[in-house]
């Protein structure tokens, strides 16, 4: 029996359509100090405007400008201070003609001033300032609302939280918002899988692509709920499977999906009436997989080795949870020169794992041998991946291609 | 008064010499699946090889390479098929000249088994095969520690850990690892500030760079114990600073390090003689930071503005832990043309917020408009920071630089 591999597109769009995951369910408040490192799930728009006045950037003397506009050193302007206001200090002051107020930097600008006259640019003698030189009109002052205007969008739906998201969301006084939280189901499948921590017996393998997916999930945002390691028994995935999407909206399992007599798990999904289901994708590493919706929920049947698993995830799931979600994932691109020819297939997706290095002012990509998905120290070999997808004739040695970096570069500076 | 700017160089070295950070009390053992996004604390060997055992890679026959190597179409050579090893199976059979095994991708290979025959690649009848083609010695087969050698250094100390590490980790049946903790305490100082959620009245500022502050630090790991909002009071200062030292290996304020009045952090600082003190440092924004080693332990007061403070997390801090932990952040960096000249003082450190853009297959780097550190917007607009180092003379439009991305350059594909 051989598998028909699904186009990529074909299979991300078909599954849309069937998806109906409940938004209610899949986002959360939290406070902001808990919201970096998570998924925006809502459009953040300033509360006010920055600055919340007109203010001054300088400790000076805030001044009219037509009073200032014309002074010269050989004949300074004399103006009477009237007051001082410091940056928390709102005493609506009023300037008049022939006047000047002290303030710092960040002191609400007195009405009617027009300029700030640094504090090194003038004399003060008294009651008295002299000024020697002209500024410009508005010299010093920041305008009400020039670095954030009220209502204005500053973090959008689908953000990837960093710290400087949150100080902005902070600056406006917001508290808590809604981060994306979807809720997963998980198990891994195979009687040749041990839990890590246990004794070795040959013929077994560690579940290294049921920490990785776990992993992998939490990373994107998931709560993930471990049900177990289940072995090859048909009966028992269908009860798992079954169990698992009425906890969760989202279901994933590793292993049991070649086509083999002891691979089970997508006979099980059968059983349980997808609304839709495809079984092989047009993917390398990653063929074996299944997907599926099942009462609207997702279904995803990884595969047990932890390289084909990875690629799934991030060609399959990634791009699922951007077009449902919004979600925008952070996938830092360097374009480099190709170190090698690649011959692929046109009707096929490779994600392959690549070496990036700096040369001169260029880089280099140099795809890691291509070896069987469990090639364990491929994952963590080489620094970025490379994307070649369906419809590509090959690429070529020297040709430019466009990497995403999972990790640095060597070789600092530049040129 | 004007503050001396110190190089960042003599900074941070001078710091990491008194520097005395218990690192048993900065560790903390964590589960496999709770590593993820933590900063490995320990170099991780492989335990065990992988495969741990000569294995097929195939659906298929093992065999002695010499019975085949000069098979025929045309006089096929007949082995007689003596057993079957699924892959999770050990039956320690021994193949003799003129025998085959049966065994599946994964399967163990049987003693004197030098090749693997594909299934397509001969014909069953009975008990036997015909094997119509040669292939090579070690064909389909995988050899013992091929992919990873026990012993390996696999994920050194220090690595930021993805879920490809996690996975590779877990291959070795390794259930816990040491990540770093550092426990830090943190307070904010002015008047002018306050909490998120709270009434805002004109004169005060949210609390914006007191929340970067605190995810900057979580993000790098850190279980930061916030002590709370204190006003413009030398003495409370002091104490906060006494008691945060108490509890933590490393303390952080915001706010109050400008030379002015009401700005205390740094003499309440000084008051609790410092084995080493700097206040101000060559960096454009964040000139007015102090740093200081007190017990042993470090204190960093930041600026009160966010866009400073970032940089000398940035710019300071994160060197710092590099070099006293061996902490390897990503920053992933591209190289881009400068969009137009930068004038800068050969003295100074800057951190340039900068768009980045594709054009054609180059990237072309903007700086954003240089304007105070108070700017909020600057923190999201842009997706890339460009640090030019002391020495450096200025930059040129058109010259090449480094950046370091932040977030996605717009203008996907290549080419």
């Amino acid at each position: 029996m051989v598998i028909k591999l699904h186009s990529l597109n074909e299979v991300i769009d078909c599954i849309v359509k069937y998806l109906k995951i409940n938004l209610k369910g899949i986002v959360k408040k939290v406070g902001i100090a808990d919201a970096v490192g998570k998924y925006l799930a809502e459009d953040i728009r300033a509360s006010m405007d920055i600055p919340p006045y007109d203010r001054s950037v300088l400790d000076g003397y805030a001044v009219i400008y037509e009073d200032i506009a014309l002074t010269r050193p050989e004949s300074p302007v004399k103006l009477r201070v009237v007051g001082n206001v410091d940056v928390d200090e709102f005493k609506g002051y009023e300037l008049r003609r022939g006047e000047a107020i002290k303030v710092s930097t960040g002191s609400p600008l007195p009405r009617n001033a027009s300029a700030v006259i640094p504090k090194e640019g003038c004399v003060a003698q008294g009651d008295y300032i002299y000024v020697y030189n002209p500024v410009p009109p508005n010299y010093g002052v920041s305008k009400k609302g020039e670095d954030l205007r009220r209502g204005e969008l500053i973090v959008s739906k689908g953000t990837l939280l960093r710290p400087w998201h949150v100080g902005l969301i902070a600056s406006q006084g917001i508290p808590e918002v809604l981060v994306y939280e979807p809720k997963a189901c998980m198990f891994s499948v195979g009687d040749e899988v041990i839990d890590v921590g246990k004794v070795f017996s040959p013929g077994k393998v560690y579940a290294s692509t049921t920490y990785l997916v776990l992993t992998y999930l939490k990373e994107l945002g998931f709560r993930v709920r471990f049900m177990g390691f289940i072995g090859d028994d048909e009966e028992a995935i269908v009860k798992l499977l079954r169990k698992s999407l009425n906890l969760c909206d989202f279901v994933f399992t590793t292993g049991g999906t070649s086509v083999g007599e002891r691979d089970l798990t997508v006979r099980a999904l059968r059983r349980l009436s997808p609304e839709v289901l495809y079984h092989g994708v047009a993917l390398i590493p990653g063929k074996p997989m299944a997907i599926a919706v099942v009462n609207g929920k997702l279904v995803m049947c990884l595969s047990g080795f932890p390289v084909a698993a990875l690629a799934e995830l991030e060609v399959v799931l990634k791009p699922l949870l951007s077009r449902v979600l919004g979600m925008k994932f952070f996938e830092p691109r360097v374009i480099g020169r190709l170190g090698r020819r690649l011959s692929t297939s046109p009707n096929m997706n490779y994600l392959i794992r690549v070496k990036v290095s700096k040369v001169g002012n260029e880089y280099v990509v140099t795809p890691l041998k291509i070896t069987g998905s469990g090639v364990l120290s491929t994952l963590v070999k080489g620094n970025g991946v490379l994307l070649i997808r369906e419809g590509s004739t090959g690429v070529d040695e020297g040709d430019l291609v466009e990497v995403t970096l999972l990790s640095n570069v060597e070789g600092g500076g530049c040129g």
